[in-house]
């Protein structure tokens, strides 16, 4: 797969054409997705290797991208290292306890991440063998400090008050609980990567909740840690810091590519790293709930940020929404299959 | 109040010391507040202009701002133009009918704010009464973006499917909402200050959702627009763009005062704004749950930032949350009070 149009992508090669996936390609949009899960909860779809391999390749065969995307999610580490997760799909993941305390911190368990998570690895393997070679497969892990936000605060939340008194009132708290869940997030990608991942993703879904001195010291250097244990596997890293505003500080950072969502205007990132990173995203996703004229005159206007020039995968600025009807999607699919190579 | 220290430093005047004020003073860390509220629900208090200017001058009484902001909501102009309103203060405010065809937007009524929103007047007369010319007082609106986003959504929203539709199906409609919410808020606005407003402030609390291109058509622009037709009136503007994250745009916006969020990097704007647009903010409001000595530190830090300069007034990056401690905000406020002197 290291010659595949994703991965010479990745890797800042010139392409023939842009290469496109999405973020939460195999979900709800899909009536195939919808199909598996209305059998199974979201979970059980998770941990069982057979239903997680299904829905990773059910996309590329459906849809055609270039890249397919491991079914799981971010929270199965936190799981592991012994928070009780339950998931409602309309209301997000949350946990039963939660990590407030010293004492909690001292009950997480940040080894045995390969067996807790060999579902993980066994759907990997599983998934490698469905898409024969088609295209590669990302795996995917949370950020540091996106997993303890969920992991203090329970579940999503507004304001952040407990994650972010946790850093303001005792930091060196908040970095012991950063660094163990380091040490899982390492192994666990480790693992992915062994089981056969071409690439992986880094999700840091609350980079945005914290201003840029606070982000370098409380989740841009966790992130480095983990890069610069995983770089020796040679496969390519994506950073996504939903919500930042500074990418001037992603600089510092030895990932290959930087996913950006869709609030940010990717031409200015673009100028920021001047061809040193490669950059992915960043479309609205509500733009796929309009009408092809629209979609297409949007795909025009992203692939027009980058022309004549390589470093670019076309995805969108965040995961795609239930409500997108599968045609508008097979649209833009094709559209940036057969129209990209004219930008470049 | 032309010569209060507030104002003054809206204008960009040399001040002996930096003024202090703090979003949603008026609201429900202090007991005073939550026993007016234990009688009367939030609405009620908005229309009462005797419970409306009783919490207003609050926060002057008990903490000593340097302001005072007139208690109400922003959702008061969508209500006189036709939406029926009901807040439930710990779910967020929300709207029985929507705003989503074109018909929807013919039957708005964008005249007659003046009679509609009397008790908005009446409430600042009273207020400017009981405040005694002690410090001046803020009136403020929604900006036409924020309102137009509760109108069409119908209340807060995840990912403001609906709006964002709006903008990218059918622009034309979307302009003329906004067009029509602008002369309300325009009239409303003028009334304010007429009732005899010191200052207003424009909240444009869902700034974020939008790239920076789609920002300058669907927001600033009617922004603008407002700006010009009340800036005869002679009083600081200031301008609260949540979220945004290319300060620069906001250069063509004849605001006197920007007011920053949390997660920016004030420094970052001063150096953008060079000396020609008031800065106000920027601290973390959960920095008031932690300790004096980290919101001393925290104070501390946004005040060195202008050292030997004008133009800051201080105030959070979001509004003050219900669960401050009063005894935090008071350490602030008299913190500033007797030690920004030092930093001027």
């Amino acid at each position: 797969m290291k010659n595949s149009l994703f991965i010479r992508a990745c890797r800042n090669e010139a392409t023939e054409r842009t290469p496109v996936w999405v973020m939460r390609q195999a979900g709800r949009y899909l009536p195939e997705y919808r199909a598996v899960r209305d059998k199974y909860d979201f979970l059980t779809m998770c941990k069982t290797p057979e239903l997680s391999a299904e829905v990773t390749v059910q996309p590329i065969d459906i849809i055609g991208f270039d890249a397919a995307i491991i079914f799981s999610d971010i929270l199965v580490v936190p799981e592991a290292m012994g928070l009780k997760l339950h998931v409602v799909e309309s209301e997000g993941p949350a946990f039963d306890n939660t990590v407030r305390s010293d004492s909690d911190i001292d009950k997480l368990d940040s080894a045995g991440m390969r067996d807790k998570l060999d579902y993980v690895y066994k759907a990997v393997k599983l998934s490698k063998i469905l898409l024969k070679d088609r295209v590669p497969l990302i795996g995917f892990a949370g950020a540091p400090w996106t997993l303890a936000s969920y992991m203090v605060e329970g579940k999503g939340s507004k304001n952040f008050e407990r994650i972010k008194s946790l850093i303001y009132k005792n930091p060196v708290m908040a970095h012991r609980l950063l660094g163990k869940i380091t040490e899982s997030v390492t192994d666990y990608l480790s693992g992915k990567i062994e089981a056969g991942c071409d690439a992986v993703q880094i999700f840091d879904s609350w980079a945005g909740i914290l201003p840029p001195h606070l982000y370098k010291e409380f989740s841009l250097r966790y992130i480095n840690e983990i890069i610069l244990k995983i770089k020796h596997y040679g496969i390519p890293i994506i950073v996504f810091p939903r919500g930042i505003r500074y990418f001037e500080i992603m600089k510092d950072t030895s990932c290959d590519v930087i996913s950006v969502d869709w609030e940010t205007d990717i031409l200015a990132v673009k100028k920021i790293f001047a061809g040193t990173k490669v950059l992915q995203g960043n479309m609205d996703p509500v733009i796929l709930l309009s009408n092809g004229e629209k979609i297409i005159s949007e795909a025009q206007s992203i692939l027009e940020k980058f022309k004549n020039d390589k470093g670019h995968i076309f995805n969108l600025g965040h995961g795609i929404l239930p409500k997108t009807p599968v045609e508008n999607i097979k649209l833009l699919v094709n559209f940036i299959k057969d129209n990209s190579h004219k930008y470049h």
